[in-house]
């Protein structure tokens, strides 16, 4: 981003970005310190009341934190390749602990466990958040993306969704539906699964890993579009694979993203999410699959 | 399978039935030693020569291994609903240790962590697999098969696959490829990266939820179809979605299933693949997402 930049400007220039954005919601709710070099994978954080959900944090962020574990952790090789976070119980409310183990290092690979945990009721660590991760060293090859973005109205032809009472995390997105929205009109008379909107950080914020990781999360449960009925739902395991690096995620800045899910099938009390994301300028930065819990 | 047999019956032939199974190739690559009650979620396998690929096992048995882990484990809340494996490094021959740690145990899922090591150079354990799965009773509910199985000629219409001189692992699977098949003429020229196969266990074998997760690693490599030329590829990390309990597996028995597979993107060494597995009879049991490594 500074290229061309004299260093001592440049470093200035980065000090003050960074200031800036320490103070945005969500590196607030990721903010981790390492516990220090007797626990080298170690991080502690505490759960984040701007992006709380019904009840616990948005799953989105908890997501996130375990991939800001790995961007902070001193032993990392590349960059998130895949993530699987697997949601155990609601996070609640005060302090957690997140570790995040390097289990094989290879030449372009790095493969890591992590656990966030919270003390039980005895004051016992109790798991809450699996996840497994992979970062890698990135080559260039030949490549091609073949799913190109959708031809849609861009978003400032789109209405910002507004729901007066929704949980606080709805508030820390700017979401624009082009297709699919929540639906109004509860009858049990829905008919497909498909949502296409735009979407960035309220207030925006430049594109990183752990952003794209929450963003992969922001889709309402497609049962509540499939049937129009809001029956109780929630994210059992989610999986993201990042198409991206660090220079293309810049190119997106502080803009939108253009996010399309959809569900393959509803089965005995859970369905399956896919989805994509794309920057505005098309580029598919993050592809991502849920299976979600549903009653009735 | 034995509704309305007498049980003395159904029993002797479940047993019979249990003999012949345990005499094919795959049960004898899943075969598992409980370690001992001192190591309660750890058990002894073997590398099978019999599934073996270009420089390990077959990666399909590595997964339905990580699920047999579960299916045999005394704790077991369920069935698998979800698997997450991460391919650290190539399984060798010989021995390996698997663990299957139930992690959290709620009223109605259980959420697992899993390892599979080897001994390295020095006679210590290193991990060669990594992987999540999460289990779960499930329950009736609405539901809705929204991915119908494609309108494909059936199985024996649609010539066996050969590959002379192919690695030991395709051997164990009757492959009728619908669309698709791997490219004969190697010039550069690919244009999708859509397969469809019909595919079973040979020789034939009941199908089980360790039989499935194998058979969502089944499909080559996506890049070799889509430009049409052999590079170097192998699977980082995998997940598998089950849309099924056994009471529908049962209902394969040991029956074709058409498996359908796609890439959406390739960027900078790594490509997604997206499938699904129906029985023959058109449920959707599985769908799955791996990305994958390639070279060039």
């Amino acid at each position: 981003m500074f290229e061309g930049v004299p260093a001592a400007t440049a470093a200035s220039v980065a000090a003050s970005l960074q200031e800036r954005k320490s103070s945005h919601p969500f590196d607030q709710a990721l903010a981790l310190q390492p516990l220090g070099a007797h626990a080298p994978d170690a991080f502690a954080g505490s759960s984040s009341a701007a992006y709380w959900n019904m009840v616990g944090p948005f799953g989105g962020t908890t997501a996130a934190i375990a991939v800001q574990a790995l961007m902070q952790h001193p032993a990392r090789l590349g960059e998130p390749l895949s993530l699987t976070v697997n949601y155990a119980a609601a996070v609640g409310p005060g302090d957690f602990q997140i570790t995040a183990r390097p289990v094989r290092t290879n030449r372009s690979t790095q493969h890591w466990s992590i656990e966030l945990t919270q003390p039980d009721a005895t004051g016992a660590a109790s798991v809450f958040m699996t996840a497994t991760a992979v970062t890698a060293v990135r080559r260039s090859t030949w490549g091609s993306q073949d799913t190109p973005i959708p031809a849609v109205a861009c978003p400032q032809e789109c209405a910002v969704q507004t729901r007066p009472g929704a949980p606080a995390w709805l508030d820390r997105y700017e979401l624009r539906p082009v297709r699919g929205p929540l639906p109004q009109l509860l009858d049990g008379r829905g008919d497909d699964s498909l949502s296409q909107l735009w979407l960035r950080d309220a207030p925006p914020r430049p594109l990183d890993f752990p952003a794209l990781t929450a963003m992969a999360d922001a889709f309402y449960p497609r049962v509540w579009l499939r049937r129009a009925l809001r029956v109780p739902a929630g994210t059992v395991s989610m999986t993201v694979y990042f198409h991206a690096d660090t220079s293309e995620l810049s190119r997106s800045g502080s803009g939108y993203l253009l996010g399309q899910a959809s569900a393959q099938t509803f089965y005995k009390g859970f369905f399956d999410q896919s989805a994509q994301l794309w920057s505005e300028a098309g580029a598919l930065l993050a592809t991502t699959q849920q299976i979600v819990y549903y009653k009735e």
